[in-house]
């Protein structure tokens, strides 16, 4: 083959590019560090619908729409759309995604799934079958407390390790060619870990930072030994929605296999929202975090050449409300893409 | 590119060969006519579990243990299994493949997971990136009753439309080379149609062929349109879970377009169960439909070369309960891979 590498890398001989990306978020986010990264934000988490889950589906269609209007492709360039969200039978973004003219991959990975959907549509580019491909992922507050804990007119207090989900959509558009600007950097996939399931036997479910965290050391560290890659290659590490506890225990699972201090590690959880102004306890998290932070923060610093190595790490919690009242853990699993820019 | 022809179908030039399929069932599916295509047969639809989710993940773990023991082959040997099921955050695959050390990717395709998942596993096999993979689901009455409908111990009675979700899981293997044994029929994936989400405005939530019917028969035309086949090209074409009310619309949709009768055409929800003998309605439905009766039926079909083309179509219908409740139509999926043998 080609393409593997070690245990479970592929490398990506004939390089994906990300063209363009795109992204909508809700009032909380707007308030955040990353608010001038949107390119929509809704003045009411509604977003103008009478009911939550319709509301994001909303996110979904406008991340849609301003990629379609940055990228001026239509439908009919796209080979296959792979989109995924948090709640049952992933109707948001079937929902949103519906009148699309577009091959459409449903996918559940929890809140690893934008990452999911960026390493599918890598396969089928780099290996000649598409020339371009769409990845969208949506979470919604307000939908994902009343799919996973409780409806929020409850008031119910949440605890310090519960994360906040992440009111948002991220979209990007992968391509077999760059769009041929020579003063920008142009960004490519090089290399893809996907994730084996990991269980550390966690069942707290306002705890899914330590679940997940396991699951996306395993896979950095897997990606590292495959691609005989140092921690240090990579300007920098950045996990999905691990959130404080998760970022801390990852943190310490990655330094007790490496002896580097491992400094240039981070989690998009971390980043969205001003940990001093507003209350979301241990950081965002869901399928909007990890999407609506690469799309538009993470994007602009490599277009704008400010990083040159990140590996993406997508994590998920596979579980449910149904699993937890059984009694089960809950299965983590992080999916990593290594995304590089040249000029 | 060299593998796209048409709108949506993808060519595969390096052939991905189905080497070994399994399954496993409950007591319903062991008093239909497809019982001997069944690996396992359980004999109580709990599967030693104490709730319906946790005997659906069982139905995973065995057939996933009948495809390991009928290919000897080794969780190192497989590079990514593809996976679903139709339960909220698709929880009985993530915990039926939990503990296997094999790269997973979750997918959320309504009942077309099936087909869903040998497609992309296909794209990497083709692609050169893989040399193995999997794809398995699973559906489990009492679960999907729960999931969609209402526990069954409410004794609601089911309309005639109603179709009985199969309680089994099925798995196949693909690869980039036969098994090598010269007297039987190899069986390989010759091409790939995914679907477009598309919506004619069902409602009923009880007549989901309806609701699916459309989008498999837009797969269908695309199909033969895109490759330029005729339909008689095929030995058969198959449904995965439309029944017989999904079926009469399928196929009148199909002869509205095309002068031939459509003799070739059925449905696994059609072949599953024995309509005089037992009380399923408009017949069987659920990712465990097509699943099992490809894995058993079909594969045995295809190896004895009594069938020689089959064009394969995952129909999904991509709602929840929560979005009928929000007054939502029922969005459909057809997704179709054309499967040949050579000897």
């Amino acid at each position: 083959m080609a393409g593997k590498i070690g245990q479970q890398t592929f490398m990506l001989d004939k390089k994906v590019y990300i063209t363009h990306t795109a992204n909508a978020g809700g009032t909380e986010e707007a308030k955040g560090p990353l608010a001038d990264y949107f390119d929509t934000l809704f003045d009411d988490d509604m977003c103008g619908e009478k009911t939550w889950e319709k509301a994001e589906s909303q996110l979904v269609i406008s991340a849609l729409d301003n990629l379609f209007n940055k990228s001026t492709c239509t439908e009919s360039e796209i080979d296959a759309m792979f989109g995924g969200d948090l709640l049952n039978q992933c109707i948001s973004v079937s929902f949103g995604a519906r009148g699309r003219q577009i091959p459409y991959f449903g996918l559940y990975g929890a809140c690893s799934t934008f990452v999911e959907g960026m390493m599918l549509g890598s396969f089928m580019i780099s290996g000649g079958f598409a020339n371009k491909t769409i990845a969208v992922t949506s979470s919604h507050f307000c939908s994902a407390e009343r799919q996973y804990r409780a409806p929020v007119q409850l008031g119910n207090q949440r605890t310090p390790t519960a994360q906040r989900t992440v009111t948002a959509s991220g979209a990007a558009l992968l391509s077999e060619s760059t769009i041929g600007e020579k003063d920008k950097s142009q960004i490519y996939i090089d290399s893809i870990t996907p994730g084996i399931i990991t269980d550390y036997m966690v069942k707290d479910p306002n705890n899914m930072g330590a679940a997940m965290a396991p699951a996306a050391a395993d896979t950095i560290l897997k990606h590292l030994k495959d691609t005989g890659r140092d921690i240090n290659y990579y300007d920098l590490i950045l996990t999905g929605d691990l959130g404080d506890v998760g970022y801390d225990i990852c943190r310490q699972l990655l330094k007790n296999k490496i002896e580097d201090v491992v400094e240039n590690y981070n989690d998009c959880g971390r980043l969205i929202y001003d940990r001093d102004l507003q209350d979301v306890h241990a950081g965002g998290s869901g399928c909007g975090c990890v999407a609506s932070v690469f799309s538009g923060y993470l994007f602009d610093k490599l277009v704008k050449g400010e990083l040159n190595r990140i590996l993406l790490v997508g994590t998920g919690a596979l579980f449910s409300p149904t699993s937890s009242f059984q009694g089960e853990s809950i299965p983590g699993i992080g999916h990593a893409i290594a995304i590089c820019t040249e000029k």
